[in-house]
């Protein structure tokens, strides 16, 4: 049953109605996202409409120190939607309104809950795109609050370098907006930046305004094959070193190629594999072709494959984008465990050979993919969750996968965020930086209500589940 | 005299000996910048050689609650560096190490007060270069602090995309690095982002870790006449529409171009102009230059004349950069005030109108010149810093700029930064965000000691120059 005190359900639902629930079957939704790690159910759920339910979700909320956890597609990977606290579950999924685009400042403004699927789909007959691309069909406001990347972060950047501002809901629910629309400003402290990468401890994103892309006049996609992960990721680097401009320069181990036949019905050559896509004028992308294609041959990279016709190439991308649910699913009721290091593209061979040698005499299926032209890799485990003997494995493996990245200038997540999984590993990586963020999580949240027991290693936060 | 307290003075002279230094010309030197405002000298300056001397320096502040100013090469246009109200300024132009450069992770970290003229003739012969080039020889550490971006942002971004990490000194004399290497992270607070642009009031960053780029292949630059600014405003929106990479694409009006003639003993066509730069492969840059010659003389714009050789393109961007002061020389004893607005895109035309309108009575000597790629544009005013009619006339033009710009979604400042001359349209830009910024700085800084008057409009700190 819900613990929150009966005069905040009461004036929850006052408020909203029948967009207040406290269901057990939509409290257990709430509670989890795509991974591992254990659910924590939240005392209740409300669905907001706009920034103002937002604003005052919150704001009923902090009156009565309850926390409140922002909820997007459910598609987070480190256990950012667990109410560890409890509290109010707050669903932006009904903020689907893409509320403005600008073709000719290749801007647009969207509310959090619009899914990247439907802003591209939205976009497409106006000759535009939004690159940013986790496989994961997410919200906007998710992405911006786990500072998100993917498959096309190589060549466009992340949810960092495409965020032009945001609306924000505060603790005490305040409602702000983070900065305007011109392309840069000096104007003050980077408060976009600030709250990208957030996981809503700081803060709920309610409204989002990105840059745009016109579509590439000419898109083509490639798959080649080579000996070993190790030539793979070897062409890989040369690419960035050169410059290369690739869209997207993406590795899957055998393993995973397997894992994608099998789960999207396709048929791949059985092979350690780089996947490319090249954006750009029709000489543009053939001597970025070219170029490629040297450098492969160089690595013993074997035959391209082309996908230039729209229909192959979405199918090898909407494969590559299910790789996560595809290893997954080679084991019955597995959940999955993706690691998410990042490293300098200089220390990514020897990341990798590390990873596989880890990985010999590991008990618990797992393929290697990875954005390798950012230096970025996950290995995705099919884990038993029920069986704490493999959780302790892969824990050990991805552990130590952390530690040699930060021991070498990475980091122990490119993009799936901290949320609780990478808890531990913050002091390793930024040192007494941690400290620094907790004055400024502290001056902004005093009550601790925001997503507490996320990102910040401990707090001392009020929390109704440990007074009650 | 210098006001320090006895204390802090002996105690500042016994941990640098003659790198502490109260001499009235060496003070004066140290409060200001180089544009209009009125200078404030600081008690003293300390000059650093490494980050733990800023840590003492700034900790024997502390005890004290002095202020501490840091100074690079003092190119400030927006009274980032006037002591106004007194204390220490701490010199980092001889931490001009450059301390590690990876050619194959195209990264490298800097000492705060290397230039970014003496970091690329470092590069140069590793094919390597770093592209913010905000036009005076200023300082990488306060580049960063200023957010300051220049010629090449509308291809490579501005110091907010292009630092990696930062080490800082915290108001209490701790030191934290904000990041790693990793091309990107989703590990917490943006702190990197957060010092970046901060303007030396949250911490003074001591090195600055920065992406680097390959020189490209082949670099072309060409300058092209207009009859009108219009008419090159409208081309430039254009090609930035169209998604050409262009690298630089600077408008210059006529006024600009006699000044620049004047100064650097050129002889430019005194037209209002476009001059490009391109970058890329030599199929690349051809492709751009034919598209760009297209819209180009679609918009009325005359012939082309090319600077490819080196010298020619280094002779025309030197006086490109050095056009602040070709207007500012044209008048004795006259200082220079830029304006520094940056508008959406496609609002560029219509201000950049009604500032053509503002300056058609005006009578002070002034020029237009802007990146106009990124929305941003100056009018250099060459103002008698001590007839206060002048300062009111275009106080007044200059405000009439910033409210047009922020009311069309654009920011006071797009390079320049807030410093003492934009803390008046800090809240109109940002409304409440403004607080939000005020919790920031008084959580990291609770004592008001950094750079205490800059970006922020009021702050009620402890001020030893009010309280003596």
């Amino acid at each position: 049953m819900s613990a929150l005190p009966p005069a905040l359900s009461d004036s929850l639902r006052n408020r909203f109605g029948e967009r207040f629930s406290t269901a057990q079957a939509l409290r257990e939704q709430h509670g989890r996202g795509e991974s591992h790690h254990t659910p924590a159910i939240p005392d209740a759920v409300v669905f907001a409409e706009s920034t103002d339910d937002v604003a005052e979700a919150v704001r009923l909320c902090a009156a009565e120190g309850v926390p409140v956890i922002a909820f997007g597609t459910g598609t987070s990977l480190e256990g950012h939607l667990t109410a560890v606290r409890g509290g109010v579950s707050v669903d932006l999924s009904r903020m689907s309104k893409i509320v403005r685009i600008s073709a000719e400042d290749l801007d647009c403004t969207v509310e959090a809950g619009v899914t990247r699927e439907q802003l591209n789909t939205h976009l497409r007959d106006m000759g535009l795109f939004f690159p940013i691309d986790p496989g994961a069909n997410a919200s906007i406001g998710g992405m911006a609050a786990t500072r998100a990347s993917g498959t096309n972060a190589v060549r466009y950047g992340t949810m960092r370098e495409n965020v032009l501002s945001l609306t924000v809901v505060l603790p005490n629910g305040q409602v702000i907006r983070t900065g305007g629309r011109a392309r840069k400003s000096s104007a003050g402290y980077d408060l976009t930046r600030l709250f990208v990468g957030s996981e809503g401890t700081l803060g709920i994103i309610t409204e989002v305004t990105l840059r745009l892309y016109g579509i590439p006049e000419t898109i083509s996609a490639a798959l080649c094959s080579f000996e070993s992960v190790e030539q793979a990721v070897a062409a890989a680097i040369t690419v960035v070193q050169l410059g290369i401009p690739v869209a997207r320069m993406e590795l899957m181990d055998r393993g995973l190629i397997e894992a994608v036949n099998a789960y999207s019905s396709l048929s791949l050559k059985v092979e350690d594999t780089l996947a490319f896509e090249f954006h750009g004028s029709p000489a543009g992308v053939k001597e970025q072709v070219e170029m490629v294609a040297a450098i492969v041959e160089d690595n013993g990279g074997r035959d391209f494959e082309w996908a230039n016709a729209p229909e192959d190439r979405n199918r090898l991308w909407k494969a590559r984008h299910n790789a996560f649910y595809a290893v997954v699913s080679q084991r019955p009721n597995a959940k999955g465990w993706s690691s998410d290091v990042c490293v300098p593209v200089s220390e990514l061979s020897g990341c990798i050979v590390r990873t596989r040698e880890l990985l010999r005499d590991c008990s618990v299926p797992a393929a290697i993919l990875g954005h390798v032209g950012d230096g970025n890799y996950h290995v995705v485990f099919a884990v038993d969750p029920a069986n704490q003997a493999e959780l302790d494995e892969v824990a050990a493996i991805n552990k130590k996968m952390v530690q040699h990245a930060i021991s070498v200038g990475g980091t122990s997540t490119g993009e799936h965020g901290v949320g609780t999984g990478k808890i531990a590993y913050l002091r390793q990586e930024h040192g007494d930086a941690v400290d620094l963020m907790a004055i400024i999580k502290n001056a902004i949240d005093p009550a601790g209500i925001m997503n507490p027991g996320k990102i910040l290693p401990s707090q001392d936060l009020p929390s109704r589940r440990e007074t009650l």
